[in-house]
């Protein structure tokens, strides 16, 4: 535990290394299958005084079994997700700049270059509205439904991120570490888009096939970009 | 006194840190209630050099009672703000570049996510112009008097900021370190509802019940966000 | 002459502190009006190991009179603002980014708000182009002489900048450091300008009396602003 | 062959310095025309942990001779280039933020000012589109033909940079370090190109004898930028 309560915090402190946060707005946590349980960062701490013992631990039902502080007020929708999809290891929310504007824009952040399909394929959808109801019943877990329900069929480490309707993006992947890296690059094709539909509104998206082959190239089966 | 001296002097120098200054173009104040004493930035003197000594110290009449320096040409507006508002204890007033040009564009910054609404409660107002009897009679004092305006029966601690028209935002909050807090903020979101609109000129204020939520969550009286 | 090299060195290294210049596309320099010599920085060389001694010194007919390198390649256009207006000690080019791009797009950066009044009474002006003629026979000479022609009757120490057409900013002041201190916000209000116009094509020019108020409690005789 | 690798390790390390790279997302090589050999950056390898004994070297038909590690995905074409054009020393690849933006929109980056014709003589050409069978038969490859296709009769020094279609910027130079400058330029003039379109969309390509002036006085037999 202590192993991954060390990588949640150093995940954590990379949020404002990429320039990905300001204050306090972002959180990321991994989960130990095994056991069960869940490593997040507490509620409200800031990153300069952040330590790794104030990492936060729950069950996935929410239970904090471990830790000094509140775990973050976003860690329903963080379960939500690690309760439907097996295959993910961490998740991470922010209110990055550019992911959060298309956010408010109500807008999927559309596939327009290789840059995009390197990490995701396909457009990184944005959830629809949550109801009056949904946010007074269940705010944090119905906006880990309202992401389920957006992803629908697409396999979750092929679409490592989603924009939150009005709210921000959440990115995941096979570790914290992954997730990080993935809303960076959210963030980046988040400005990208912005920009070149700026200079061209009638742009197209991606051809398939070039959308295809730099998806394959990197996480295919006959995958050959870096080493492994 | 001296403690309070030693407040404002670190929330001023926060303004270059957190970059909402170019060279001299912002002030920070807080006041001592019980006393009826401002203390504020001196006018024009590089943060650079600047150190707690060079703070000036007035009363809400704008009398200097301690200091070698003049003090901020913007006093007359920030005493303005603490004779009317008596939960003020900071004020602040930068340059930011986004919400400066909100202010040259004459419009209101738009409550558009979560982001905005975790800390203004409803859209950040846009004053008035000034007239130019106004601006010649007491140019700083009636900047105080449309700020005032334009909130009406706003509670100031629920719209902690504010552009004033073809100049630049003012922003505020239980102490100086809480007003500054709230200048990054308005910095924030000013520019990310600049992209927003750019993305899709059509998109909607944040729905009511998510904006109640947020800003409920983090400062109403079951809130729960953070440790306190 | 000494101090004088010291304190053009010292101002061209804060174009790249102050995020002015992309390699050596920058230049300062400064008059010694009693001996009618012109201090620049030598052309194409590298701020990163530039030293106060490869400083060039020019005559005002641009003779080289000291110095082991050739000077910048502007230095025609810097005499040709020094022989015009005595009342200029430092002049600067540069292309940096918001500026530039206004120069691009041939139009005046628009007095929009105090920020642009507190240091330009009006529009920054955009020069028209210079005919093939121009270019073939005297390009920096004649680059001077446009920047001369927009300005007109205008006071250059209230318009301390202009934008030289599909070039870029050309800005100056009492010495070398107000010359960069001008540049510097010259690109700060392009940048905004840019940002407010985005925001609000149908934006208003500022309030006629609220410049001039701006102007004069920094620049007029019964200034208030500052220590001085 | 050490001198090479060092040039090349360092022409890499460069690319984060200038902010043209995010993670990996990016590649410099550089050639030994009379060996015949490109040394070239790793696939996937971190900058932050990179050393000159990871770089690789391929002969000109894409084989290994030296090095413990793949050399980049992007190596067919930079070889492409490298077979193509005899006058080409260093070739580099990054998806930096801006011309990547123009790469997705499709667009060549209009030649507006006088930054850049002190590059690019004329416009930043963007290729077409790679056909489905173009990408599946030989991806990298056929990216090098797309790109000698669209510059055509030009003079590739004297365009030295293009955008390939939605998927980012490449750049040359008589070796690496001068492909490296050259990246930066096209970053720089891209941000510039959006920027300048924005604020006036009605814009006009600059003047061919200010374009020729402006390439001629760097490059031409008679240039006389710099100490050369």
């Amino acid at each position: 535990m202590q192993q991954l309560k060390q990588q949640v915090f150093e995940a954590n402190m990379d949020l404002p290394r990429y320039g990905l946060v300001t204050f306090t707005w972002g959180n990321v946590s991994a989960i130990d299958r095994q056991r069960g349980l869940v490593v997040i960062k507490p509620s409200g701490i800031a990153y300069e005084s952040m330590t790794v013992d104030d990492m936060s631990v729950v069950d996935l039902q929410g239970h904090v079994v471990e830790g000094r502080w509140r775990p973050s007020s976003d860690t329903a929708t963080h379960l939500a997700l690690y309760r439907r999809y097996p295959d993910l290891g961490g998740v991470v929310h922010t209110h990055s700049t550019h992911a959060t504007a298309w956010a408010q824009a109500g807008l999927a952040i559309p596939a327009l270059g290789t840059t995009h399909a390197d990490y995701f394929f396909g457009d990184i959808p944005c959830t629809r509205a949550l109801s009056a109801q949904e946010v007074d019943e269940a705010y944090e877990l119905n906006t880990g439904q309202v992401i389920i329900e957006a992803l629908g069929e697409a396999n979750p480490l092929h679409t490592p991120g989603i924009v939150v309707y009005q709210h921000g993006p959440f990115a995941w992947g096979k570790d914290a570490h992954e997730a990080v890296h993935n809303a960076v690059v959210m963030e980046e094709v988040a400005r990208m888009a912005w920009i070149a539909r700026g200079i061209n509104p009638q742009l197209q998206p991606i051809d398939s096939w070039l959308m295809n082959k730099h998806f394959q190239r990197k996480h295919g089966p006959n995958a050959y970009y870096g080493q492994k």
